[in-house]
């Protein structure tokens, strides 16, 4: 990481980096599982989705290149182990960094996606994967039901994002003007549904148990 | 796609896509999963196993070419909400067009591995992984043991649909013929195994409970 | 596989994937789990550390230029289901190919990432990852919470074998020293770890249940 004028997308990006980590190590809390594997599950779901899209675009994954990653779930661990329940406390603070690296992951996949010459849709597509599929890996590894799958609206905000890029790409407005338009979506859509509870509806075809007769 | 005088493997590629999807997405029902989390998983049953091929052989992932895959997913999800109940009693119906799909993407997988240049039994393993895969990873999200591994002949199927490919190769037929030579056997296989409910035994190797202590 | 000088690290190796095989289908055993699933996850244990490797790398996966692995690990079933707990009685000998198996393929991914020109912290992440991946991609199948995230000291053994080959490497000693050394690093703290059960400390930040409330 080289400190340029564009440091105010890193500082958004370590921040988010952080709060996908905690959101890892608090999920890892509870269920007997040792600092290491709070570690690694924080890594995880910082990165994973970032790595999923570089392995489908056939990049070299981002982590690689830089250590920055792997460091800030260290002081993200550390801090969870020394300050326990009164990290826990600063919830609505560590939401907000989420949201804002959900945004700014978003607006990065859906970016490097673009510059490989990838179609639009495709593009949108790994937008929500590379902000949603840490989670998922999160809590696959911690034997949950995703998050994202039941709970609030989350994906479907990047989504949002996503058309929003897209839209104004048309309108020929300057790059980074649509990509701070795409990222302030995700983080509105995603903060105006927390507040007012808005969720998708379950789905939830019969009451019958013949559901894995497959 | 494009409408072309190979129209009837295309036709079958919607159905296969169409019925994995149906599967995910009835596995997701009653799981307190979200509308959006149930076309997630779909998605990811339809798609999962060609996605990991395509890693596999360092292309680019196939529905990254052309979106009929999300599109018939979304359709898939809107047919389970509108119909509920009345699509799983098309249980026959659907588990025609899930053999029909495991039968030509088993087919799909063993000939683009092949056209890499890769050796048979390669082949045969990619050809399973194509038609196994996207199941695995949705029983995976809903947070079970993956039926592959409990149930029915499903994956030995394919392995056989390989094995003939590359008998009936030998004698050079030609290599339409020796498609559907490979699809049919998996569909024959499947359906006889069903219908006659031909399982493999079940691996129990002790009754104590040493066995997680590793 | 071609029989040369170095057929003691492939004798070490065919070992190495025995047991990580035999792990594999033993926590299958009394899951409901039938002789192809326990296949499959034995299969995955043994390559799933490499193949997450080789995808990173973006080099063509292992196994698919070698047979080796599907036959040991077809060996390792053969074996389970003829001799059952007396497989299981073997403890201690399996202790040690699996300890050997860990060293090895730790060092193996070492190497590889070495010699893809990535830096020194990437590639011991890397080797961590080709020994400990498919352990953990087994635990996901069989619905656990991974093992390596809840008991003795696994991962940082390997992490504790890439320090070490980094530090002689810098001493300018020849490779197959440096490999041998963090082979052997990984096998003794392993081996020291489970002796006198050192652990990690477990992860638990708090003792309400707000903890998925994310």
């Amino acid at each position: 990481m080289i400190f340029s004028e564009i440091s105010l997308i890193e500082v958004l990006d370590l921040l988010g980096t952080f709060a996908f980590a905690i959101s890892g190590i608090r999920l890892a809390s509870g269920k007997n599982i040792d600092w290491f594997g709070a570690y690694v599950i924080g890594l995880v779901t910082a990165t994973g989705g970032g790595t999923i899209r570089d392995l489908l675009l056939d990049v070299k994954p981002f982590w690689m290149l830089d250590a920055t990653y792997l460091i800030i779930t260290g002081v993200a661990l550390f801090a969870a182990i020394l300050f326990k329940e009164k990290l826990l406390r600063l919830g609505n603070t560590l939401f907000i960094f989420d949201t804002v690296g959900l945004g700014l992951f978003t607006t990065v996949g859906i970016v490097k996606s673009f510059d490989a010459g990838l179609p639009f849709w495709v593009c949108i597509l790994m937008g929500a994967l590379t902000g949603t599929a840490g989670g998922v890996i999160r809590d696959v590894l911690i034997n949950e039901v995703p998050l994202l799958f039941r709970k609030d609206i989350y994906a479907l905000a990047c989504i949002a994002g996503g058309f929003v890029f897209f839209l104004c790409y048309q309108f020929n407005l300057l790059i980074p003007v649509v990509e701070v338009l795409a990222a302030l979506t995700v983080i509105v859509i995603r903060v105006v549904a927390v507040k007012f509870h808005i969720q998708l509806p379950i789905l939830n075809l019969d009451h019958t148990d013949a559901k894995r007769e497959e």
